[in-house]
């Protein structure tokens, strides 16, 4: 039955791990440039960063108080404090090359400042009173206490951060620290993305009978910035394979990735998969997963990767997290090319799977329960029900050999984008 | 001892609890503003959403196939096939009132397609097979089957979307199917970030003995921009009063929020509790918490937040994460305050606390373990290490009456944010 499908080679389902294998294969990694690091956040690095120097670049003091020898402070307590006199102060980031410590003596000092010579502690001035100069010590210290020894941090020629990583706020304060006033990242992979369909009316005009708004293309925007890549078009396009075929060969002169959303199934306007062939390369027409099964992917001559995704929105939502993004990130070099979060929850019923053999996308939504996650499925009510999204804030798979899921069964959840 | 610690009244330290109770009732919302939806990923929304409409706004199709009368249906599989005939075609976004469906009678239909008048369910293509105008029927189908009701995914006049909502890719998509152009959202809070200390060298010139490169503000930018904040100015300043309170005053005109780092302890040139007293009211100075005890909150007249963080960078970062960013996302109105998702993992090891009465912002790298998680603490060298913020992922909070956690102990941990 259904001849057409046939025709496409749509009738035998792709396993989803299979389409994804030939998919990051054929992925090319963007060229690098150069950003400074200030504005990095996100982005992929495209280097190993070296540390230049040695952090602490110096031996400074982990806390405000008295710089002096150990053995000073050795049997004081509160009841029988010891005594040292004050000979001088040092600020942070001051030198002072000629100032040393003797036996009985301490430098009043901040927190960051380097430790004089002759010292090897640092009392807190919590622990000591002063009159005049004469410091009182309430307690003992062993020796390199509150001291931040060179290099305790990070040692000199350390590799501190390796090509792949996504650049977070910490790792922008650990590049600083080593003076890295530019980085080489990934470039932001450029992405059009056009939604289809005869159906499709603009937001803000108004709704005709029949028609519906286009919701896809802003969606598909949002995820391709969620995940890191640049959008270079967002067009809602008429089912005519003439203007489908001249958008997406003009896309391709500027674009690392196509996304269209609808006219990928076996609908009667359905052209993307000829015009797809004729300028171009099928690697899947349909994948063994619910939603989402009709997915297409293919590459243009130039390389450039196009996704044909259902125009339903769940199902399109679910294509780009499972197929779509991970190619997006792997363009940039991302070690983690998923970038959800897991979570294990407990099922808190049965879901029974209707159709085995496919890789179910289960939304759920995460409640918290005595200290631990509970999954509840959002009631199912087809794909193009964009609140079944809403309502839920992750995705439990369901692998095709599994008959379902049971309820108090521990399941990972990935959690959606944010 | 320590009298310069009671002075400014910092030898009390408040509960974080506490502190962060007095800090959320200072602060004010920003005002709301309106933009396109398209462009509000991650923004903070200022009002409830209603649908103006049913969604589906009209009964249609879920699948490509046959619109036609379920009892015709009935009784037939592949072995006992039923037939129709084939009376129209019904593609997506078109309107044909005079198409009726008849008893034995079918209308081709794609997916989101309108359901012609009489027809009360669809058969899968997948599911027939045809020949000139027959079309065999291969199962059954109950009424409603593959039909999307109206008003089905969100009824008119139902409340999507509430304010306080962080608005992510799918509520675009869910606006967007709504006909929304524009939304408010809260305006994004004006930060100004000072790192303060004669120690400090500006990333890209050369370093000078004794100083260190300023990573705490470009640090602190990239979290302000994670949390939603909108960085007015970032400079490194001089320990100089007169400089610290010139750069307050001239930044409080035009920031719902000013942060320093370093400068907030009893350091002999900790000038900002001095500054804070002189041109507003302290809120906070000292937080039971470690690291970042020496934090310092206030507010001017105008009613600019300053937080004073201290100059190790852990410890802002942990400040950051536990005050300065909750009372930014409060700012704009934001249900969830603190971003991070939590998990649950298991310690690895024993992690004794040497001082209670404190919340200990404990380190974890999470690492999985046989479908679970494990919490392995980042050994602590200082809160000056950067490198224990870039080597763990998350955050483990000891309770100030915990005596610590032990090994095998199932922990709650905060993500660090992305």
């Amino acid at each position: 039955m259904g001849n057409k499908l046939h025709e496409i080679g749509f009738a035998r389902l792709t396993p989803l791990e299979d389409a994804l294998k030939e998919l990051i294969f054929h992925v090319k990694l963007t060229p690098a440039e150069e950003v400074y690091t200030n504005d990095a956040l996100n982005r992929i690095l495209a280097e190993n960063i070296q540390s230049t120097f040695d952090i602490p670049p110096f031996e400074r003091s982990a806390m405000d108080g008295y710089a002096l020898n150990a053995r000073d402070t050795f049997g004081s307590s509160p009841k029988n404090p010891k005594y040292v006199k004050l000979v001088g102060i040092i600020e942070i980031g001051e030198i002072k090359d000629d100032l040393e410590v003797k036996e009985g003596e301490a430098i009043r000092i901040s927190t960051g400042a380097a430790i004089p010579k002759g010292a090897d502690a640092v009392i807190r001035i919590e622990d000591t009173e002063i009159d005049g100069d004469t410091i009182t010590l309430y307690t003992a210290l062993v020796p390199g206490k509150n001291v931040s020894k060179k290099g305790e941090d990070i040692p000199r020629g350390f590799t501190i951060l390796k090509t792949g990583v996504e650049i977070k706020a910490e790792h922008i304060a650990l590049m600083s620290s080593l003076g890295c006033l530019k980085v080489k990242v990934h470039k932001k992979p450029a992405v059009s993305v056009f939604a289809t369909g005869d159906e499709l009316i603009e937001v803000g005009t108004p709704l005709e009978p029949n028609k519906i708004y286009n919701s896809n293309s802003p969606m598909m925007s949002s995820l391709v910035k969620l995940y890191g890549g640049h959008v270079a078009r967002e067009v809602a396009l008429k089912d005519d394979k003439e203007v489908l075929k001249k958008e997406l060969l003009k896309a391709s002169l500027d674009s690392d990735i196509v996304i269209f959303t609808g006219g990928t199934s076996v609908g009667t306007k359905d052209y993307l998969p000829e015009v797809l062939i004729e300028n171009g390369t099928i690697l899947t027409h349909g994948v063994a997963m619910r939603p989402g099964s009709p997915i297409l992917i293919g590459y243009l001559k130039n390389g450039t990767l196009v996704f044909c995704l259902p125009g339903t929105p769940v199902a399109a939502y679910v294509c780009f997290l499972s197929m779509t993004g991970l190619a997006l990130r792997r363009m940039m070099g991302c070690i983690t090319m998923d970038p959800r979060i897991e979570i294990h929850a407990t099922m808190e019923r049965d879901v029974p799977v209707g159709s085995m053999g496919y890789v179910h996308h289960l939304r759920v939504k995460i409640e918290k329960s005595e200290g631990n996650y509970v999954a509840i499925p959002v009631k199912l009510k087809g794909s193009g029900i964009i609140s079944s999204l809403t309502e839920s804030n992750g995705t439990v798979l369901i692998q095709p050999d599994q008959e379902g899921l049971k309820k108090g069964e521990r399941v990972p959840v990935k959690l959606h984008p944010i």
